[in-house]
This record gives structure tokens, sequence and C-alpha cells, in this order.
């Protein structure tokens, strides 16, 4: 490398650490829970060709690596405390390297979370980061903690960031406006720590949406369906499809290209969590204290399976309803 | 992949939670360190071709991977608690995944540390591991403690996996005994945590060798100066060549050769540590207790620079002497 590793994590990412006893510089970081607090860590890999395009600006990467990290402190309801990021990349590229580091420090420093240590090395474009957050011992937002009755929520928009997926490389068509919007959806998700610290205490499970709301979806039901069943069957919901919270763009679209981005999305970084019935109030009035839109669009439901239902209770023609956990969408 | 990702954590990654509070499946570990205690965090990122072969086992590279960052925690004191894998793979190969598993967790029972999460996604070969340990607060080991007059140890002893680099790469030839002896080292490092946390209280500074006993000194040197002289001057060194700590494959090489692999060798992973004269014996008492070899191998000089000299003190003629901490040896 042109710039040696030390010179370029000095000038890039090595800054005073306030937060923590420890940052950047020594063999490890040090960092320091408030009494009676416990660690919530989270990691997530962010691989060039599989995350992001080569064409992606460097300060959007930068935003998006640490953005879908802090959407995992937000789905437990943790407050961010300290990063360590690992970067591998083929060549030391200093005006990419000052984008990253733009992008990363502008979100670090809007959610008040350090960067307090890494490592740098030459190969393939990949990012690594690991999130430290502090929560309440035993307040934490599980996955595991739905029941039959409870409401079914989520927080923001569904679907954009999958219609501009849609748009690169499938039959849709946006105009400049829409495209964009979509474009920004993928590149700059929003994580929802706000939303997710205020509903310690009033939501019964909660994760963030990365892989579909299908999918991740299935993850509440088996894990909560496994901590309330002592057969572990796993629980099932109702999704009112028309109450999916959707943007215009997204609502431009012909119907089945608003239930597959939609259900099947990905990359949302929007929260979906449960609540019991007598919660809606409180689920409301916290998601105005953390200036987030939140939307209830169904319920958990005892018997196994997803069910995606018109206003009127039927059941819709969506190939998408026979999602397969595993497997992916099987239309 | 052929296996789904889920399945694929399921069955070679997904153990029950012991020590922490909640491990592998939700959005976010969670860890309690003990009341007064410290996190200690570090990560390092391992590359198909850089770090490793690709003919290496899986068993040896879980090893390493784990070996290389609980380095990290034994360098400050820690107590190991918890790691988080991150692994790209170009493809699901089930063997391959049980052996590196296999090497993973015999190491990481060996120390009681935990596997709590991670991410797994298709790419270029590149595990990345977070450790998290716990160290009462104020006593974690820094690089930043030496002072002139302090003596300087290492653990175990310096150069062999180096050799191995040199048998496969350059003009050294060894027989089959010693080349194995040199690849073990190179494969199965044996971080130094049972010395680290011995040396709590009492060593002044610790880091651990990965770079090079000269360059990664450099760190000490110029971290501790940083420390102590208003200026920031780093400290300088004096090292015995005759004390460093050798292995008989590498003892059996021309001088050159061993001075090259002793000082500027890289993948040791055994602790380098300064400690006041006055603390000598309770250095040797510690490194008995933690039944690990340690060595006195100079002493920390106020005047900067790193001076290789012989038993009588006289600087001895070694093109090793005039390392670059930035740029490597300049022969």
């Amino acid at each position: 490398m042109s710039l040696g590793e030390f010179d370029l994590i000095a000038k890039y990412f090595d800054r005073p650490a306030r937060r923590n006893p420890l940052g950047v510089g020594d063999d490890c970081a040090l960092l320091a829970p408030a009494p009676g607090m416990q660690l919530a860590v989270s990691t997530d890999m962010l691989v060039e060709g599989r995350h992001f395009l080569p064409t992606v600006s460097a300060e959007a990467l930068g935003h998006k690596a640490l953005a879908v990290n802090l959407s995992d402190l937000a789905a437990c309801g943790a407050e961010p405390l300290a990063f360590m990021l690992a970067l591998s990349m083929p060549k030391v590229d200093e005006a990419w390297l000052a984008g990253l580091a733009r992008g990363l420090f502008a979100l670090a420093d809007a959610h008040e979370i350090e960067l307090v240590g890494g490592d740098t090395t030459a190969g393939p474009l990949n990012l690594c980061i690991t999130v430290m957050g502090q929560v309440p011992a035993g307040t934490a937002l599980l996955r595991s903690g739905a029941r039959p009755g409870d409401q079914l929520w989520v927080s923001g928009q569904l679907g954009l960031a999958r219609l501009w997926l849609e748009a690169l490389h499938g039959p849709v068509a946006l105009d400049g406006t829409d495209f964009t919007a979509a474009r920004l959806a993928m590149e700059l998700p929003n994580p929802r720590l706000a939303l997710g610290r205020a509903l310690r205490g009033i939501a019964s499970s909660a994760l963030d949406l990365s892989d579909g709301l299908l999918g991740d979806l299935g993850h509440v039901l088996r894990r909560s369906g496994a901590a309330c069943h002592r057969d572990r069957t796993p629980l099932g919901a109702e999704i009112e499809i028309d109450r999916l919270p959707r943007h215009e763009a997204l609502a431009r679209q012909p119907e089945p290209i608003q239930q597959l981005c939609m259900l099947c999305g990905g990359d949302d970084y929007e929260l979906l969590f449960t609540a019991p019935p007598g919660a809606h109030g409180a689920v409301l009035e916290a998601a105005a204290a953390a200036q987030t839109a939140v939307t209830c669009v169904g319920r958990i439901t005892p018997e196994p399976g997803t069910r995606v239902i018109d206003r009127n209770g039927a059941p819709i023609a969506t190939p998408w309803a026979s999602f397969d956990h595993f497997a992916g969408p099987t239309p």
C-alpha cells in the first residue's frame, strides 16, 4: 500500500474517544457500559458485488455499512456506544477513503457512536462492522416475545429499496424523481434507533427488516413459537396488504410489483415489531416521541403460517403468500 | 448457496450461550460484564492469499482466526467473554465448514469464550472475528505505559513462523521435523491469555507480536514516549540479540536468517511487555503461575531508537537495526 496501514488509520479513522475509556490504537478498545446495563453486540459484513455495486459512492457506502449495523441495535432497543471497522480493500485510494470516512462519521456523530478500533488489510473490497450498544438488563427487544393476538407493526415505508433493484435489473421503468427516491432508500437507510429505545417495555418483540417482510417475520414466528409452545410450533400471522405503508413511487407501480417489493423486498431497515392490542396507544405515543411513523399492518395468530389478506379478511391471490422462509419466494 | 444461511449457522455455529445472557440468533447478542469491569474489544480480519494460503486446513484456519484475536485480549490482560464471526466464502463446502468450526470451538472452549453472533455471506474468502473480554476497570495493559529503565520481556520463542515462510519462499532448507515445527508455529499460535492476566498490576506495558519484534516495539516506544514526554518524543530500547529466545530449528540457521526471523518475523503472537527492574521477580512468578516461559531481552532507554546489541553492549552489524517502523525492514 502506498499509504501505510498506520498512516491510513491515523489520517482517516483515528479520532479521540470521548464516551469510551479507550479508542483506536491499542490491542483492544475499552468500553464501560453503565452499571445495570447489558451490552448489545452485532456484526454485519458488506461485500462488493453482493451487498453493493462498485458504482456506489464511498460516502453512501460508509453510511450504509454503519446503518445496517445500527439497525440491529435499534431492533434490540439499545443505545449505541462504539463500533469497530475491519476493512479489506484492493488498493489505497485516498479520495475513496475520505468519502467512506465522511459517510461513516456523519452517521456515527448523528447517533453519538464512536469508532474505537478495527483492522485494515489488502484484499477484495469488504467492510465488516461490529457495533456495541447498551440496554438496561432485561429490557432488550427480542425476536422471541410475540404472542397470539399481538398486533403487528412496521416503521416507515416498505419496498422502495427493492423497487430500485427492479428498475436496475427488471422490467420496471421509473422516472427520474422516483428512481432517485428508490436509490436513496437503498443507499441511505435510516436506522430507527430512537423508535427502538422508545419501544422498550411496550413492544413484545422486534427485529429489523433486512431480508424482506415475509422472510424476516418468519424469524419472529419461529422464535416466538419456540418460546411459548412446548412442541416449538411456530406462530402465524395475518398481514393486511392494503395497510402496508408504501412510498408514492411504489404506489404508482402495478399491484404485483408492489406486493413483491413490500413482502419480499429486503434492504428496508425498518423495524418490524409486535405489541399487545392494549398497548396500541402506547405504541403510537412512543412513535410520536421518536418522530417515526409506524403502521399497524396485521396480527399474530396461534396457527402457523403467514396469510396475506385483503381488507375483508379474505386471503389474496399473491404468489408471495407461499413464501418459503428458507428458500425465498416460490412464485 | 446450497445450504441456506440459517441452516448453515444452525448446523455449524449455533451453540447455547452459557456465560453470556444471549447468544446467536437475535439482532444482537447480549453481554453483561461483571460489575467494576471494563469491556476489552478487538477485531482482526483474515483474507485468503494475504493472511493464509488456500492450502491451509480449515481446522487450522479456524484456530488461527480466533487465536490472533485472543492474542489481543491477552495483550490487554483481559479475560475472554464472547466473540462474533463474520464469514464471507465463495461457496458452501460443508466439510470445510465442519473443519473450521472444529478448530474455532476447540480453542474457544479451551479459553471459555463463546460465539454469540455473526454474519455469513457469499464472497471472496474472508474471516472477520471480533472478540470481547473483560478486565477490572483501570488495570488493562496498554502500549503507552513503558518508562525509561524498564526491562523488556518476551514470552515463548520468536521467529519460527517467519522461518516457515523463508523455507516456503526463500533460500532456507529445513528437514522434515524442523519444517513441521515451523509450520505449526505459523498455523497454530497459542494466545498467551493466562500470562496477560497474570501480568496485570506488574507489567508497565504490553502488546502482542504480530508484525515482528522491531516493528511492534516501535508502537510501544512511540505511544509510551507520547505519554511521558511533553514533546511526544518516542522512547528507545536496547535489545540483546543473544538473549532472544529461539526454537532449535531456528538456532540451526545462519545468523542473518536468525536475526531476520526474530527481529522482523511477524506471526509470533507472543507477548512483548515491559516492567520496572524491581518487578523482575514478580514477572518470573507471574510467568510461572501462568506456566508460560518468559525472557528478559533488553531495556527501555530515554533516547529514541532501537539498538540491537551483543552481550558486551556493542551495537551489532545487522541490517535490521535500521528497521523503519513504517516502511518495514530496509536492508
